[in-house]
């Protein structure tokens, strides 16, 4: 039986100390914090004696409630943890880097992150200005480290769109793709979430310090290991669950074969948030991973901003416009009048009959016909028969 | 009641005539023949009196065969076209040109394009080295005319890719994606089949005769309007029917967002024919057309053959490999090696109860762990404990 130097039955303190005592993601951990709270669920691992059994009872059904790993082996890796546990020092650090703990429940508790039930995180470190109940419209935008100057430059713009738009950006805070989403939407002052895989306090990559401070300015850093914690390379995988979470859609933009971005679209899929792939060259490793998606799941092609809003919002409320096309010569016409006016000579005048021929049309037809193209002002007479308008109205 | 220069009962010179009196995908005229035989419907046709009514009687049943356009407007079409035909004078042109024409029956005629139903041509006018029986496997690649050097690329090398595995590449002739196309197949001395909008007599556009002289000496150049046809914009649509029946699969490589090669994919679609379409840049309006067919529509993401050939073999046995990819750290692992290999030091070793405290594993999944991991050769003891091997077998 474990006595910790804090006070156990606080729960903002307990779910902190989760943080630390199971790595992200563990679903014994989570199924246990939602039968006792994070409070009771410390408490009775804190009473687990030297045979792995703890003094405190569980509620009746809690230990079948489908967990897979059974509760010995889950004790078992908590259990080297709760040595020498002391939360308040991590709390310490958080608070004198100006950041806050945020708890299920809390006001700013960010709802979305429920959908992950038992895998959900016990607590969320967090630093910024920004607020995480006030993510609103929201969209993962995320891709590899390695990307090209193509995927920075869709990724940023993506970015500056979203954000003009209303629609936070989550990513990974990360080199390449992540980067360029925070940057692309503080260009336009808006705010961005960057979920890192490590503790709160090493900023990491050191590389993007100064951009993780800006994005402190207007926005939120986040991580639920607690601070001191090491991004090692599974958690960068788990770290990714939240922000598929975060982001109402998922968007990569740049992704080679593997890559941790299709692993983030693997959760937003799991989680039943709309996925989209922004295409590039088929030359361009770095696209793969993107074809990928599109080809062997259900990820929508995303060409732009106007793409993820209506992933956003299938009730089409914020459907982009159609790209202007310049009018083309059978524009507006039905099928009858497209034919007569290919037809139709650009010089001297065809009989009724002549056109008949050459479209394949009876004489009645093509009579009504030029009658509507000379209304549309697309034909006019010439001598006894019909040529094309000089100076058709409408262009073209 | 008309009366023609030559044998209205020969059907081989009747189908040919159905080519001059009717435009492409006359579903009226498809009927006709279908019911009277291609002499049967032209002998008809020539016995239409003064006022629509044909002396010869239509076979119980067919006047209600769901023909959209009633009879008496189809033959309106057809009568202007019937004074001065002659439809030995095109064949003369197609013989001294050394074509020849392929009807419905013949060895030659190739039955995909029974898949258009009423639609079907009447008669196919053909030129070239090339059998349209021997197509066997077949992929419709089509284009923008004002492709992007990247599409040529794509378009030349799919082509290449696909020639190389015996599947014979149809497209349009056109400038752009499709001369890319016929030229890849080309280069590596592969059949292709371009279909024209106009005539045979006039290798269209001339820029590409050299092209299409080249395509006759392996494949084949046809079409379905007669020798002397203009290729009449309408033309060129119905045209794409042929082209999206001739092939197996239809793959579109650069599309702007309305082109003629989505046309083709439509028609591809109508006739159940998988459609593949080529992603490039999102900011390229090349390839809009690509895109719109990968989020609109069940067009399947195309980067290479291997794709295509997946969608012309279901079954799986074209299949592509994936592409190589370099050997990660955590390559061939169980989640809780990867976990164990992700918290073992470089240099000093690391007790067991320390590694468990930083992978957040049980002391005893540690040792299983790190005892597997010395077996592959990825860690060793140093000390009490145990750290990465130096010099892993099996690389990285």
């Amino acid at each position: 039986m474990a006595d910790l130097p804090f006070d156990v039955t606080d729960p903002r303190l307990a779910a902190a100390a989760w943080t630390r005592l199971a790595e992200p993601g563990d679903a014994a951990a989570g199924t246990l914090r939602a039968h006792l709270g994070a409070a009771g669920a410390l408490d009775w691992l804190c009473h687990v004696d030297s045979r792995g059994w703890s003094g405190r009872a569980l509620p009746a059904g809690s230990v079948d409630a489908g967990v897979s790993p059974p509760w010995e082996e889950a004790v078992a890796r908590w259990l080297p943890r709760l040595e020498n546990l002391d939360i308040r020092r991590e709390l310490a650090v958080l608070h004198s880097l100006g950041g806050r703990l945020v708890v299920p429940g809390d006001d700013e508790w960010p709802t979305a992150l429920d959908d992950l039930a038992e895998r959900a995180p016990a607590a969320l470190w967090v630093r910024g200005a920004g607020r995480l109940d006030r993510l609103g419209r929201s969209a993962a935008v995320v891709g590899m480290r390695a990307s090209t100057g193509y995927g920075d430059h869709v990724a940023a713009q993506l970015a500056i769109d979203l954000a003009e738009r209303g629609v936070v950006v989550v990513s990974g805070g990360a080199y390449g793709i992540d980067a360029a989403a925070h940057r692309g939407a503080l260009s336009v002052g808006g705010p961005t979430c960057a979920v890192l895989a490590g503790g709160v306090d090493r900023l990491y990559p050191a590389g993007n310090t100064a951009l993780l401070e800006a994005v402190m300015a207007e926005g939120v850093v986040l991580a639920e290991p607690a601070p001191g914690s090491v991004p090692g390379r599974h958690r960068f995988l788990l770290r990714n669950r939240l922000i598929a979470a975060l982001g109402q859609v998922c968007v990569v933009v740049e992704a080679a074969w593997r890559s941790g971005a299709l692993n983030t679209a693997r959760h937003a899929e799991q989680l039943l948030r709309p996925v989209g792939a922004v295409p590039g060259p088929v030359t361009s490793m770095a696209s793969v991973g993107c074809h990928r998606l599109l080809r062997d799941t259900d990820a929508v092609c995303v060409t732009g901003a106007a793409d993820v809003l209506e992933l956003l919002s299938p009730s089409g409320q914020d459907l982009g416009e159609e790209p202007p096309v310049e009018r083309a010569l059978l524009d507006g016409l039905d099928p009858l009048g497209a034919r007569v006016l290919d037809a139709l000579p650009l010089r001297t005048g065809a009989t009724v009959s002549n056109l008949a021929r050459a479209a394949g049309l009876s004489e009645q037809e093509v009579r009504s016909g030029v009658g509507r193209l000379e209304l549309a002002g697309r034909a006019e007479r010439s001598g006894a028969g019909w040529r094309r308008a000089r100076d058709p109205r409408g262009g073209a």
